[in-house]
């Protein structure tokens, strides 16, 4: 192996091990990815020896405590996030339900953050994972007012509801995601000048349906759309390169 | 370049990026790490291929968000971390100060966990960032109580520090580690069977020092003792494999 190859087999061995979620030893991983044992091996030690890959008292690997500074400091670099954040924190308080913060990164909807309310039942997908384009408020969101089609293709709308989302300027879904969850989301705009502006976010509060019921639609739209309006004066109109 | 050498370049580049904290574009990385620019070049693609790097409208690179679920992922495959996390959160709700979780690993205290009181004056080290081992309580747990001496051989105690830690079960740091900020942290144990145990972490809570005073040692240092304990008991008393 050479060259970019074997950086391609190394990022294969680390989402192997993140996506098995235990502990794997040498062989196992070998034979999972085609690889023989000493390459495999090789790459390990690389890994291991920047704790992006840890190995236990008993030779088995999996992913290195490194990735956790590495992934919080990939989310401090991303400025809609720094300028949300405050914000997630005051309405999963004030609402007692988990809020997302959700972004179009490389063609797919990523959950940038998420603060936790206390509620019983919480939305399970993880800072971090992606979230699936068509059954969710997100993914809606970016269909209507997003920059990029490429991920958001498949979502379908029923009658009139693109065009309920656009006049409301909220999506809603109902059980539709994941059962007995309903997610109400509202998109984060930054301005480019002159008038004009971009989808950078997409702030969405999920709750079991009853308790959502309880909230209630309107109240739960009000609250975000003002947050998320925040969060956007928060952002500034310039847009900088990310990272700054 | 070939094999593994590959493998640290690509990590040279990763760590790089994580360090500038701001995107940095291609011409940058190669002169920082002595890389050509096409060899950086691909490294580069490889890893935006799989959103371990991300890379801006300007051209620029940063780290890629698919770090942040392989950091979380690897955070929960930490049986201490999970073991602890929801009494982390009641610590930090009842003392209203911020909580942490730092563990030996790979020769360094890192940072497992973290919990924010809603205090103003936080602390500043971050979930996954390696803490030194002289100043803090957690050091000289691990300098007492803990399976390796390399981390913290540089530990000093003052006379009869050590014997009072041993006896009180406790470390206690102020204004040593950060200035005007205390830190108290007890061990977390697991029984290895036949009555013996291991060191696994430190649980300890930071506040603004008269803070600190007002909470009172004893009543802090009885608290985190016994979620300590409560701790150590969900963890179990067979050592698993990590990542179990």
């Amino acid at each position: 192996m050479a060259g970019a190859a074997t950086v391609d087999k190394a990022l294969d061995v680390l989402f192997h091990l993140h996506e098995a979620g235990v502990a794997v030893g040498l062989t196992e991983i070998g034979r999972a990815l085609d690889l023989p044992k000493s390459s495999c091996h090789r790459l390990l030690q690389s890994l291991v020896d920047r704790e992006v890959v840890s190995r236990d008292e008993h030779g088995r690997y999996r992913p290195g405590l490194a990735l956790l500074s590495l992934g919080i400091g990939a989310q401090r670099g991303e400025p809609v996030i720094a300028a949300a954040r405050p914000i997630l924190e005051e309405e999963a308080r004030a609402l007692g339900e988990t809020v997302f913060l959700v972004g179009l990164r490389h063609d797919r909807l990523r959950v940038l953050d998420k603060v936790e309310g206390p509620g019983f039942l919480r939305a399970a997908p993880g800072v971090g994972d992606v979230v699936p384009a068509p059954p969710t408020a997100a993914g809606k969101l970016y269909a209507i007012f997003g920059p990029s089609m490429a991920a958001t293709g498949e979502v379908r709308f029923c009658d009139g509801e693109a065009e309920t989302i656009r006049r409301r300027g909220y999506a809603l879904n109902r059980d539709a995601w994941i059962e007995g969850l309903s997610v109400l989301g509202v998109p984060v705009w930054q301005a480019t000048g002159a008038g004009a502006k971009d989808l950078v976010a997409v702030m969405a509060l999920a709750a079991a349906s009853p308790r959502f019921d309880q909230l209630g639609e309107s109240e739960v739209a009000g609250r975000l759309l003002a947050s998320a309006a925040r969060a956007g004066e928060r952002l500034g109109g310039v847009r900088l390169g990310a990272g700054r």
